[in-house]
């Protein structure tokens, strides 16, 4: 398969490409550093990277952006950037991205865990993530071409944990977080939010 | 208890400030023909109702627009309608709202059984849904002065299936969905999706 992954420079895009390397044709995209870039928040460059990749029988994104702040301190800018990044950013991915995708091809977004689980600081992250989840069961349904639409949702993440100094035994290794991607990619499920987890793997 | 409903006039709307006017000082508002009015995709006016409304114990929002179509029909302008509207109406009334609240208060906001249960041309209507659920559980835990934070998740109501000439066999009546919002305004629970079904009731 030739696969497009977006966000492919972060901590789990480059799981991601790793894991998806031995066995397929890997297109890697992000904001920065790689061989095709874009910026999520712009449909434009998001319509620019689509024709500068041509077709491709996966897109997954691990990419986007959201404010986590307190609520009092949360301004309505930051709702409108993480809306705009992570959110609009994600759906025009795929609104976008049908005509660019073989049939019976896959788009793999990413939410993340505190959309069920929020912490004090993840307003703006939970709403974002959430939405990013209801999107994608709904636009499940209307996919052409048996086009799949999943979400993996990942944990807390290992390498992410020790970047900020946290304890990384509550984390998930972004290499087990890589295999969800490619159970939405080389699976058959549509409309179903992949919840990666500690339990499960 | 002094209650400011939004929404007032719509078809929850009515039931909830019927199930709640024996026992509560009610306020209504909603866009048009109440005594109070409010565009909920604008916060400027979010603030000038809750000036004009001074203090109170709960908020009731059964407000908020969200477009329904095909999702290849779905615009750009469909997504940012939606958004404005339907998902940050509802968040900014939590966030201007909070020193417009007795403390102990509560919020209750509006979410749908689309944002769980998708259908054709809900894409816009599941995203936002779903983004006031997880906006609201996130927010509960950062809420000040014990003041709550929930959803009420209604199904397809009765009378809005009558109006759409739809089979409303399958509905719940407005005034059945009308009970959630007063078990989340009177009862203890937080950061919770109370989801109305025929079932539980």
């Amino acid at each position: 398969m030739k696969i497009l992954v977006i966000g492919a420079t972060g901590t789990i895009g480059r799981a991601v490409v790793a894991a998806l390397s031995p066995r397929h044709e890997v297109v890697s995209a992000s904001g920065h550093h790689s061989p095709i870039t874009v910026d999520l928040a712009d449909p434009i460059s998001i319509r620019a990277m689509y024709d500068a990749v041509g077709m491709v029988d996966a897109v997954v994104s691990a990419a986007g952006l959201a404010r986590f702040k307190p609520l009092d301190q949360l301004s309505d800018d930051d709702f409108q950037f993480s809306l705009s990044n992570k959110l609009m950013g994600q759906v025009n991915l795929v609104r976008c991205g049908f005509e660019h995708v073989r049939d019976r091809g896959s788009f793999t977004l990413t939410s993340g865990v505190l959309a069920r689980l929020p912490m004090p600081g993840s307003a703006a992250i939970s709403l974002v993530n959430s939405g990013v989840e209801g999107f994608a069961r709904a636009a499940a349904l209307e996919a052409p071409r048996g086009i799949r639409v999943n979400v993996v949702s990942p944990p807390w993440v290992t390498e992410t944990l020790q970047s900020l100094g946290m304890d990384p035994s509550q984390g998930l290794p972004a290499a087990s977080v890589a295999r969800y991607y490619v159970e939405s990619i080389e699976g058959t499920q549509t409309g179903v939010i992949l919840e990666a987890s500690k339990m499960s793997r």
